[in-house]
């Protein structure tokens, strides 16, 4: 069986969504297979001081820009989002209370259709009601999703799994750990290629 | 005549002395000439609010392995400094003064050469007294340079290009501005090499 590369990543990344595009491909093409872990940076924010780019002076406008220049060197499909950084709370339970319940695979296409539904098609994903429209389309069985995302045991779930990254050393997304070896930010991709591709680096 | 490419770096940025190594291979390739803009972090996190890499929870961790795997990856010579992050102002100010002196090439010259102390041979560049050692290995005439370093000239010089920096939207070291199109990171060389090459992006 394929081993494991986990991929940690906020659903308000931009650079989050990028990787979401092409990590599946890249695992694939050396026999790998991707555990989807949705995490908060809002929560990781708090213990290392860090703000969310957009709002950083002078970076905060580069940002915006370096955004949309890599999804089109990129040849990744991207709008600007009118409403950004957004809350990602509602959107991270939900994928993991499809992960308990109908699997990590279903798990992933969710994630890969919530980041779409934000960065292309313009869905405002803080708002719970829009999840499960965006898991149909996805082909995912909805019914107890509203209910999932508010239960104890999902909130629990994904309070456990920030804690759990940050003490992996997860502190920004996207974030990919491959036997023990950490890459953080989808401008490392080459890096991460080169690394499955020699075993080391 | 080859038109110019800025690239502001800070001489206690790694990935600032990585770009170093490259900038100017690269800027030959698309017949352009590069401006060497020595800057401070230090009074440009002052606005930004930002702390440096090695100093920043659970970050600062990476950011050391980060160092040491993109030299490797870059096959660029790389020896972790002891003392890290350093004061810079000494080094910036003698840079200024040989290209207010002995011209811009020479001052590009001692600049490589600056980094190359610090993250190479592993000498101590706060130190203003080991400057002058530096240049004369680089072939620069460092009488004066003493001098130089401590005149209001050069400290103004100094001050008015961070504060130029920051006015065209500098944050971070290495940042390159070719035709108003800003790159910052040595990471984002790819796609200032697009850019240089299509002339767009």
């Amino acid at each position: 069986m394929a081993e494991a590369m986990d991929f940690y990543f906020d659903f308000s990344s931009p650079y989050g969504y990028f990787a979401s595009c092409r990590i599946e491909e890249l695992a694939a093409k050396y026999d790998r297979v991707v555990d989807w872990h949705p995490i908060l940076l809002g929560a990781i924010f708090k213990t290392t001081g860090a703000m969310p780019l957009s709002q950083i002076p002078i970076k905060g406008g580069y940002a915006f820009h370096d955004f949309e220049r890599t999804a089109r060197f990129h040849d990744i499909p991207y709008k600007r989002p009118i409403i950004f950084p957004i809350s990602t709370q509602a959107a991270a339970r939900a994928v993991l209370w499809v992960r308990g319940n109908q699997g990590a695979d279903m798990a992933s296409t969710f994630a890969k259709q919530i980041y779409k539904a934000y960065f292309v098609d313009g869905i405002d994903i803080t708002e719970p009601a829009h999840l499960p429209g965006i898991g149909r389309r996805a082909g995912i069985d909805t019914a107890g999703l509203a209910d999932g995302i508010n239960s104890l045991p999902i909130k629990n779930l994904l309070k456990s799994e920030v804690e759990l990254a940050m003490a992996r050393g997860v502190f920004g997304s996207p974030c990919v750990i491959v036997d023990d070896e950490s890459f953080w930010g989808f401008d490392r991709f080459d890096q991460l290629t080169a690394f499955l591709r020699d075993g080391k680096i």
